[in-house]
C-alpha cells in the first residue's frame, strides 16, 4: 500500500488514504462501507499492527476500480500533508552513512575522515516536519549556509527495545522520503540538533509505502535536484550501516515506538561538499526522490 | 503551586495534583466540587494557559485545610510519577552552561576549553523520562561510563517562536529538576543524543513549581549526591546563558510548545571530570535537588 495523509480541501480535517491508480481512497470510509472499523489517522493505523495492514490491503484489492460512493476521489483534487504530520518523538537522523558523503564532509565540515565505526545518531524535533510542497524556511538572521540531503526514511511499526539485526525488519511499518535540511553554520560545539532541527527542516512524504512492498530497502535509487539541476544521485545499497543494523543499534539503548522515524543518511553531493560550496536561497526549488516511494518538491522561502 | 502527577495506587490512572502542606490535592476533583472544570492531565492543564493557573491557585487558597471529601489525601500515600510522563517532543538539553563544567569537560572529554559563544543544544527523547524513585538503567553491554548531571528544568507554558529575551520568561509555565544522565562512552562523532538519550536517562520531577513562585530562576542552589556523598553543588546564578537567553535562542529557529522542557545545564562535579574518574554502577543511589523545587532519589540498577 501507498499510504498518505491528505485533506480534501484546505480547511478539511486530515485523513488517512491509500493511493490506488490516480485515486485517493479514504481508508476509514472504505472500511465503514464494508462494516470494518479502520482509523482516519496514520499513527492510529500503525498502532493497530500488521493485521490492520492486511485487512486494509485486502479491502483495497477487493474494491479496486469499483469504489463505494464517497470513498475515492482523484489524487489531483486533494492536498497531501506529511504522512505523519506530528511524530510522537524526535526523528532519529543518521549522519555520515554513505562513504562518499563521509569524504566530502571531512573535506569541508568538521567531521572525521575515517568511516564511522558505529552509526552517528542525531535528532530533529517533531516541529521540523513539513509536508509535500510546503515551504522550506530560509531564515537569513540565523543561516547563510542552508543545505540539502535526500534520505530514505524508515517508519517503525512496533515497539522495539533491544531487537536483533535478524529480527529488525519485522519491526518496520514502511518507508518514505525525507529531506534532512541542514544550516551548516548553526552547528554548535559539534552538536547538530540546532543546525538540522529548525522549523521546516524535515520535508517528509509524499507517502509511506508499506514494508511488504519493499522487501529489501537497500536497492533503491535516490536523487535530489536544485532548480532542476541534479545534485545527488546514489542508491541505498551504499549505506554503510543498513536498516537492520540501525534499528538494532538505536533500540539497544533507546526504545523505538510505532510511528518513529529514522532518516537513514544521505549520499554525497550536498552543498557543503561542493567546490565552491553551494547553499539554498529564497526562490530555489528542491526536488527529492527515492525510487518506488515518491517525489518531494519544496520551494525555499524567506522568513 | 507545586504541581505533581501522581497515582493513588500502583494500578490507578495518573492524575494532576497540587501539594499543599502534606496533602496531595486532586485538581480536577477540587474544581468539580466548586463547579469549575479542571483537567486531570498536566499537559492539558498547561495548555489552558495562565488563567487556569490563577483559577487553580485561587481554589487551593480558598479551600486550604478544609478540603471537600475525596479531594485530598496524605502525600505519603501516593506514588509520584514524572510531572509530564510523556513530553510531546524531545527535551532540549544545554551543554557546557556553567564555567567550571566547561573546564572539567575540556580536561577529560572531547569538548573545547573556551566558553561557548552560543548555547550548546542537544536533545533527549521523550522515552528517556522516568519519574521520582524510578530506576536508572545501567546497561553494561553499552556503557561503562554512566555519569550524573543535576539541572534546573524549565517547562514552557506557551507556544514560543522567535521571542525576545525580554519577553521570554512570560512563556515559562514553571520549573522542575532533571538529572541529565550521560553514558560518556556512547558519544559518537561528537553527537550526544545516544549518550544522553537512552531509556531512563532523564529522571524528572518531583514536581513543577509554577513560575509565579520563582520570579528569578537564577538564584537557586542545586546539588547532587551519590551514595550520600556530595558530588555537585552550585547555584543557578552561575549559568553562562540564562533562561531568557536560552528561550530566545532556541525559539529563533525551533518552535517551543506548551510542556516543552529545557534542561539548563549542569555545574561542575560530574564523574567524568574527577581524578580519578568516577562512574555509576548498579546499587548506587543518586539524589539530586534544586532549592525550592524538590529532591529526586534514584537507584541505579542493572538491565
Amino acid at each position: 500500500m501507498r499510504l498518505v495523509t491528505y485533506r480534501s480541501h484546505a480547511a478539511a480535517a486530515a485523513r488517512l488514504g491509500a493511493i490506488v491508480d490516480e485515486q485517493v481512497v479514504d481508508l476509514e470510509s472504505l472500511g465503514s462501507a464494508a462494516g470494518i472499523s479502520l482509523p482516519h489517522d496514520m499513527l492510529d493505523f500503525i498502532d493497530l499492527g500488521p493485521d490492520a495492514v492486511r485487512v486494509a490491503g485486502a479491502l483495497l484489492t477487493a474494491h479496486a476500480g469499483k469504489w463505494p460512493v464517497g470513498v475515492a476521489q482523484p489524487f489531483v483534487n486533494v492536498k497531501l500533508i506529511a504522512p505523519i504530520p506530528r511524530p510522537r518523538k524526535n526523528i532519529f537522523g543518521i549522519g555520515l552513512n554513505y562513504a562518499e558523503h563521509v569524504a566530502e564532509s571531512s573535506r569541508t565540515l568538521d567531521t572525521a575522515k575515517d568511516l564511522p565505526k558505529q552509526p552517528v545518531i542525531f535528532s530533529k524535533p517533531p516541529t521540523s516536519v513539513i509536508g509535500p510542497g510546503d515551504a522550506i524556511e530560509h531564515n537569513a538572521r540565523i543561516t547563510q549556509q542552508l543545505d540539502w540531503e535526500v534520505e530514505l526514511a524508515v517508519i517503525m511499526g512496533r515497539r522495539a527495545s533491544r531487537v536483533t539485526e535478524a529480527d529488525a525488519l519485522s519491526f518496520v511499518f514502511g518507508y518514505s522520503v525525507m529531506i534532512d535540511m541542514s544550516a551548516r553554520d548553526c552547528r554548535r560545539a559539534g552538536q547538530w540538533i540546532y543546525s538540522k532541527g529548525q522549523d521546516s527542516y524535515a520535508p517528509f512524504g509524499p507517502c509511506i509505502v508499506t514494508a511488504d512492498e519493499i522487501p529489501d530497502p537497500h536497492t533503491l535509487d535516490l536523487w535530489l535536484t536544485v532548480n532542476g539541476k541534479e545534485k545527488q544521485r546514489s542508491n541505498t545499497r551504499h549505506m554503510l550501516f543498513k536498516v537492520p543494523h540501525l534499528i538494532a543499534d538505536i533500540s539497544a539503548g533507546i526504545t523505538l515506538e510505532p510511528g518513529d522515524i529514522i532518516a537513514t543518511g544521505t549520499p554525497d553531493g550536498v552543498g557543503a561538499g561542493r567546490t565552491p560550496q553551494e547553499w539554498l536561497w529564497p526562490g530555489d526549488v528542491v526536488i527529492a526522490c527515492v525510487e518506488g516511494i515518491g517525489t518531494l518538491r519544496h520551494p525555499v522561502v524567506a522568513v
